[in-house]
């Protein structure tokens, strides 16, 4: 592995790798969970149970807000869901809870965030949830094969245009709804909160505060360092265990090792399960590398299937079952014996399946070749991971090579900030939440501090990727529901401002 | 005339009309003044007294910042004017004084802003002058005549793509200068000021403040009522004198009857001294609405050459002339001589040409025609012009005909905001001043009072179009002297207070 990527995917922030093939030819390994999402969305198995309520609406969106060029295919249809069921309505000036919804399926994400249906009733909220262009439903060019059929095709897949989408949506609903006074708030996790954020900056005639969960907007250029990422998911092992941490520092070096061997990679293919043999001993660092990123993701206090199904803080028990080995026991078996807790906890695997497509639909390796340049790399002493460096220039060439398209890593910054950030937003901006749990390694590159009074940051320990968006459960903490609690007050108070300004009446929740 | 436009031109806001002809075929009359400007921007004649020295750079800028389409000519060459004789230098932090060019050749901007330069030394400024695209130089595909050469040629020309421009090569240059720490300070006026306003709310992490004279961010949708335009026009009359108004008020119904008598056209060609015969009263009606309009821009308490060489307070003069006429004297002979104050001052002009170019290379018209959508009617009672109302459909025909574009009337607000101003950035944004005399007909589109502490509006009663940002004379009024002051005052406050967060130094002007 000479080049670690890293890729945002459907509300969880994963990594991707980019490798460098024997022949010298790069291509990019799919994160794991690509494929289950999608299977999960395509079949709405993931839906049958749901609890929530929605109607499915489709709004004629631009595809080029920043351009007056006649395309031939210059709208698509932008799916969005809406429940109105607990809304106060257009003359109470009921508030209208939106959604920022990011790389994948809405409806998927909608019910992912549960914490947006449990806080309705109170606030007498409208939901919306619109889809992120590209993703899901809403593909321009009428098909998802068409809108991914080039870099031409998927060239308005940025976050400047998704933002544009959100603003027209919602001007044009509150009209048609008669409901131009009523206060809009953005939530969104992961990427989802990154454009809520940014969404509240750029457009703060449009919501009166955004509530960014695990937002990880400082995550370019080098406003946080580049080892950051993969030193905290080091850390989330570390802490359960120093010999675990320890054990899957060596594993890389054994799996190289016996990765070379005569037959080396035949015999790898079984000792991991594969259901197929290996191309090489990237594919299953790539597929080890997920597990551990993902499990520090979703290292949740409580069981949950949101990845995967998986037990409470689940790096616990993998590194229960690392350290239960003997330390004469062969380190590839240990690893994999720990990672079969994030693969396989139902036990109900028979093999594994490193999905290889270069790419493919995958809307997110677009956006990272061309806006999203986080840059990743590893430190072998302070990660479980082996060296990683991260290298524009070889980045660059997998994009030219994927896309044809080359990457701006200086973009982002100069579009939406993040350079000296406490400084700029001190006295500028106002009303947003920027909530993260030091467990998810992605707070490395979020806001953990207050910039001013209004623009807060609110850090749980033990809290993992956006978990206060989850829907509430009974075996919730101490210490997010009052997380929730707090983000409630913060809201409610962005409101009675408003309808105080507004000279109307306030209420509290 | 069915249909009253207004455009901005050439750092003035002059307002531009559409026109019904005979044929019912729409077409525009083009402002008077663009001609001119052009032929001296062509012939750099009117640099030629300037005492203002800059080089002049290029810059590789993307044609579309938001979309990673390939285009065949997807960069051009953005032309910005830099000067950095009064620089404190990278070491020592000094600001740059950033002018957001708007419509028109930026070396005219740049001489013509000379409050910029008169405050540099003191302020130990660098100055940089970007040119707009596609205005002056800065011309994507090749030439003026390949940018012009239709709606998809002139589909980038947008105020979004304007700023990203700004913002990368502000970026960009900081980077080459080692000057990343400096302090970005921007100006602008009219639709510049506007830019400058819009850049301070989108972009907070570039510039730490704004000076936006006469921008009227407000003359969109319903935020003003239309005719505030004409109105405010018409009072710059009214104040002079009460019959100048009634005069110019009754001349229209007697040009109307004059231009339907046999042979009208003819002698009313000849009563206004036109070069070439009118093709319709519409001309002529142009041709005085210009007149009256820009006066009102250009009502300056001082001998001045802006839009034309014109005495202090020009209105006051015209009204002299109007009413020193008898009341037997024909209207129009009263009217000829008025606006002859106008368009003849140094009375060189043997006869007068009213341009009927339809469009042409004017992009102002296609800003207009898209995304600077101002409605602006006109009461016959409480102005001086007869009766327009302003009609989108109309509008729309109109630059469908042009351009092949539909306009989009609500997207400036939507991408911008502007509705509810006040309470939008009462408690968001900082760091703006909106600078309006109240004779510019402008102000009334413009921010009037303070928003917040930061965000505050420094209004001239007796002031015109952007004249604070003219260059210090000797005959400015005491008033004047003071707007420029106080603005001295809070850039030098915002500046301080940078300072003091990178905890260096600060220093008093």
């Amino acid at each position: 592995m000479e080049q670690l990527w890293t890729g945002f995917l459907l509300l969880s922030l994963l990594p991707m790798m980019s490798c460098v093939a024997d022949a010298g030819r790069p291509y990019f390994l799919r994160p794991r969970t690509l494929g289950e999402f999608s299977t999960l969305n395509r079949e709405k198995s993931f839906l049958q149970s749901s609890q929530y309520e929605y109607e499915t609406k489709y709004f004629t969106q631009r595809l080029d807000h920043f351009s007056f060029k006649n395309h031939k295919n210059s709208t698509f249809q932008q799916r969005y869901l809406i429940n109105d069921k607990y809304w106060l309505g257009a003359e109470r000036m009921g508030p209208i809870f939106y959604y920022c919804g990011n790389e994948g399926y809405i409806d998927w994400f909608a019910v992912n965030t549960g914490f947006m249906w449990d806080i309705a009733p109170q606030f007498g909220a409208l939901l919306v949830f619109p889809e992120h262009r590209y993703y899901g439903e809403s593909m321009p060019y009428g098909s998802q094969s068409m809108a991914y059929k080039d870099g031409d095709s998927l060239s308005y897949l940025t976050a400047e245009q998704a933002l544009a989408d959100f603003a027209t949506l919602i001007v044009d609903l509150k009209k048609n709804l008669s409901a131009e006074a009523c206060p809009v708030v953005l939530f969104g996790g992961s990427y989802g909160g990154m454009l809520a954020a940014w969404m509240r900056l750029k457009y703060p005639h449009i919501a009166i505060g955004a509530l960014a969960s695990s937002a990880p907007i400082l995550q370019f250029e080098d406003i946080v360092p580049s080892d950051t990422f993969y030193n905290l998911v080091s850390n989330d092992f570390k802490r359960e265990s120093e010999n675990c941490f320890k054990v899957i520092q060596q594993s890389w070096k054994a799996l190289e090792t016996y990765g070379e061997r005569d037959e080396g990679l035949q015999n790898l293919s079984k000792k991991f399960r594969m259901c197929r043999d290996l191309n090489s001993t990237d594919e299953i660092e790539d597929w080890l590398n997920s597990a551990y990123s993902n499990l520090a993701m979703v290292d949740y206090p409580y069981p949950a299937s949101f990845l995967m199904p998986l037990p409470a803080y689940p790096i616990k028990e993998v590194c229960k079952v690392i350290d239960s080995f003997s330390n004469g026991t062969d380190v590839l078996d240990r690893i994999f014996a720990g990672v079969s807790v994030y693969y396989n906890y139902t036990g109900e695997e028979k093999c594994f399946d490193v999905n290889d497509d270069p790419h493919g639909e995958n809307g997110w390796n677009w956006q990272a070749c061309t806006e999203m340049v986080m840059p990743m790399s590893s430190n072998p002493e302070s990660s479980i991971f082996p060296q990683f460096t991260f290298d524009i220039e070889s980045y660059t060439k997998n994009c030219l090579n994927m896309f044809g398209v080359e990457p701006r890593p200086h973009w982002i910054t100069t579009e939406f900030g993040g350079q000296d950030i406490k400084r700029v937003l001190k006295n500028y901006g106002s009303n947003i939440i920027f909530s993260n749990g030091l467990l998810d390694p992605w707070s490395g590159g979020g806001v953990l501090q207050n910039i001013s009074n209004s623009i807060v940051a609110l850090v749980t320990e033990l809290g993992a990727h956006h978990l206060d968006l989850r829907a509430a459960t009974e075996n919730d903490p101490l210490w997010l529901v009052e997380q929730r609690n707090a983000e409630m007050k913060i809201i409610n108070k962005w409101m009675n401002e408003y309808y105080q300004d507004k000279g109307i009446y306030t209420f509290e929740i």
